[in-house]
């Protein structure tokens, strides 16, 4: 799986910056280093900066620092030099040139963290993590990712495959000595280590919502006749973003229209036609539209002008909704409430939530903010230090594992045989380590052996 | 001249990238940084790579290094934190930020570099040469800027003022002692270090000529009448550095179209019409067009095609060049001569440089940049280690310096007062210190005092 070629790579982005980065990993980096970089130093310690020349055949082109990092202790877990450049795009790509030519070759996209993968110093799911990290667009996706990038999810999988392996290797010990019944010492122990598993891994199932809410995010239609407020509403939803930005330079052109982050969800706002329209959806492109605005989304923001009376349009939308996740806004409420009472009333029984609200007061965005967390519950996580599956890929192998996990619970319960209880278990355990990718079987074995072979 | 607050800025290219650099500039920069980076270790020794997390309003937004220097010894000549981070926009905004509400102020443009001038960590030539490193297009742009950046243009107006000012001490001494006149001993002591300080000017002087073919090019024509091959010619010298970075992902766009650099002369092609076309200047655009064309060049290549009889435009061509540098190319020489006996005796006679070739082999190039190298007096130069000047501002200067170094030579010669001498010594002195912008008169006090004043 791993080449043992030394590789390099810019590790800073494209372009011009005061800095740039050549990083290079593998066994030949110092020296590859080295034959770029001439320090006066006597000696190159693991983790100090020194500045020194940066040379190309024979030629100074640069100066700039070193650090080196000694394998294991390094991103990678090989050894790694990481050559500090001026930033200029020639002047990058000539240093980079001359640590290949000086024997590295040319690192493919991610290939560090691939090998920080392989050689063990990352788990699968932290790596993957760390690629969500540089995309990260809001703070909740930053945060998520970054705990996941750290281990905070990885530790929380090898905690309960901790607990089923212990649970294994008790049920091999009565297979091993098949004379013996498990005891009801035993068993009890089994069962209450079971259930902490099962509470654990359903917590995981569960913070998907929340999960994914932040890192896939959700896609969320404004949807209201013309001048009921779609148009502030959708500047109040993107408003913060864009004002957080604006005092540093170069930044600005990179806010992502359409994505708001609401109380840590990520809103795609998938469909904007007709927002900053006064004439709308429902009036001009007519009913097949809006139903497949609706169709397509999976958040309805649903916006009624309370400042006049109801119309038409609006009952059309009520009765659109079907069983869609929706908000009711009921924008204007700085003016006269116009709304027929039975309206208000239809709202209230179709919409679990509804908002009174001006879309043109910011305090608004905080109301919104509160239900939007709650809904995707996000009020209860800890998004920075709590255990949060966001992808699919996680999701379909913790539900799979609790399925396993409820099997084996439900034969210990039952009484059922030690044989059944392990391969259940072991199902369990193989699916939780899709996540990470682990091997498990050979582990398995590795540790039945040795907490079973001692003296025997 | 300074602020003395704490400043920061993300120091890499703005974009997505594995790793991104906060710098953190100022007597407050590890306070700040340690707001930011929370790492186990007990103590920060300066210039040690440290692992840690990196919060912002507790939260934990990232993982990564910091690197402290402890002033004098850093870039600036202030403490600075180096914090690099994962490269995502976001996620290095994020950071920035962090750092910026710990009690950092946003860098200005070169704010990093203009501390460490302002700190005397570098000279102003070498604070330049640091913004034309990051601005290189060529191999020989790179190794100038690089080699005025580490100070070799520095450290050899340094050694030519230290002459200098040991002139005006001597002369002052005379001065100090009016009864004594200047022994024959001295004046041929003095003479002598005043032809050495007047070689060095001079041939500081003369580099510019190269200095400024490198760094600011040379704005040249392509020009010829149709299909004497000005195309293939134009392929010819930009072909080579497109080649160079084929195999570098994303860093094709940058090449710098109508650039090319040959034997290390930075040609500007101004004006590429007609380059391409079959029909010409001179055929269609007519007469004032190609004047014109040639009137704003400083180098022609006119591109003759031997394969075929010359033509009036041929002729055309050779009568406008006037005064203007200009290279004769007599294209297609892997066909038979065509052409007469006379135009080729006329060529030569107004050409200094002809070179017969076909634009078409490649070997074609070298031979011609080594006619360019050497009519820009770059063979003579190692352009990364000797001393080159290669702005108008650093001509003026050392121009100006010559020429009161040579009003001193012949006052010593003629035997002129030594206040006369000295006068003149100083403004020679002042006038070279232009490029490095320094203040001469208190310094030259103080050496002045130092050395007299000893049992005075």
């Amino acid at each position: 799986m791993l080449n043992n070629k030394t590789v390099a790579a810019i590790s800073t982005a494209y372009g011009k910056g005061g800095v740039a980065m050549i990083r290079i990993s593998g066994d030949d980096a110092l020296n590859v280093a080295l034959r770029v970089f001439k320090t006066n130093a006597k000696e190159i310690k693991p983790r100090y900066c020194y500045y020194g020349s940066i040379l190309r055949d024979g030629d100074i082109i640069d100066d700039g620092t070193m650090t080196f990092f000694k394998g294991p202790n390094s991103y990678t877990g090989e050894d790694v030099c990481e050559i500090c450049c001026h930033g200029g795009i020639y002047a990058t790509r000539a240093v980079l040139e001359s640590v290949l030519s000086s024997g590295a070759v040319l690192a493919g996209a991610g290939e560090f963290t691939r090998r920080a993968y392989l050689n063990g110093k990352l788990t699968l799911s932290r790596a993957e993590a760390v690629g969500h990290v540089i995309d990260a667009k809001t703070d909740y996706q930053l945060r998520l990712s970054s705990s996941q990038a750290r281990g905070v999810l990885s530790n929380k999988i090898s905690a309960v495959r901790e607990k089923i392996i212990s649970l294994i290797t008790r049920s091999y010990a009565t297979i091993d000595y098949p004379d013996e019944d498990i005891t009801d010492n035993t068993r009890e122990e089994m069962v209450d280590t079971l259930n902490s598993v099962y509470k654990d891994v359903l917590s995981l199932k569960k913070s998907y919502k929340a999960g994914r809410a932040v890192s896939e995010g959700i896609k969320t239609a404004i949807i209201g006749k013309p001048n009921a407020g779609k148009s502030s509403l959708y500047n109040l939803l993107l408003g913060e973003d864009v004002a957080i930005v604006t005092d540093i330079a170069g930044t600005t052109r990179d806010i992502i229209e359409n994505v708001a982050s609401i109380g840590g969800v990520t809103l795609n706002i998938a469909d904007t036609a007709g927002i900053h329209d006064t004439s709308d959806v429902v009036e001009k492109i007519g009913v097949e539209r809006a139903k497949s605005k609706i169709e397509s989304s999976e958040l309805l923001l649903c916006v009624f002008d309370s400042s006049t009376p109801e119309t038409e349009e609006d009952v059309f939308i009520i009765d659109s909704i079907g069983d869609k996740t929706a908000i009711a806004i009921i924008n204007k409420n700085d003016k006269e409430n116009m709304l027929s009472r039975e309206f208000e009333i239809k709202i209230k029984s179709t919409f679990e939530n509804v908002i009174y609200m001006s879309a043109k007061d910011t305090d608004s965005r905080e109301k919104l903010a509160e239900i939007i967390k709650n809904m995707y519950e996000l009020g209860s996580i800890d998004i920075s230090n709590d255990a949060v599956i966001s992808s699919a890929r996680q999701f379909s192998a913790v539900s799979l594992s609790l399925e396993s996990i409820t099997q084996a619970k439900d034969a210990l319960a039952y009484g059922e045989t030690n044989d059944i209880i392990c391969f259940t278990l072991e199902k369990a355990l193989s699916e939780l380590d899709m996540i990470d990718a682990r091997e498990t079987s050979e582990e398995i074995v590795n540790e039945i052996f040795s907490r079973f072979c001692v003296g025997k």
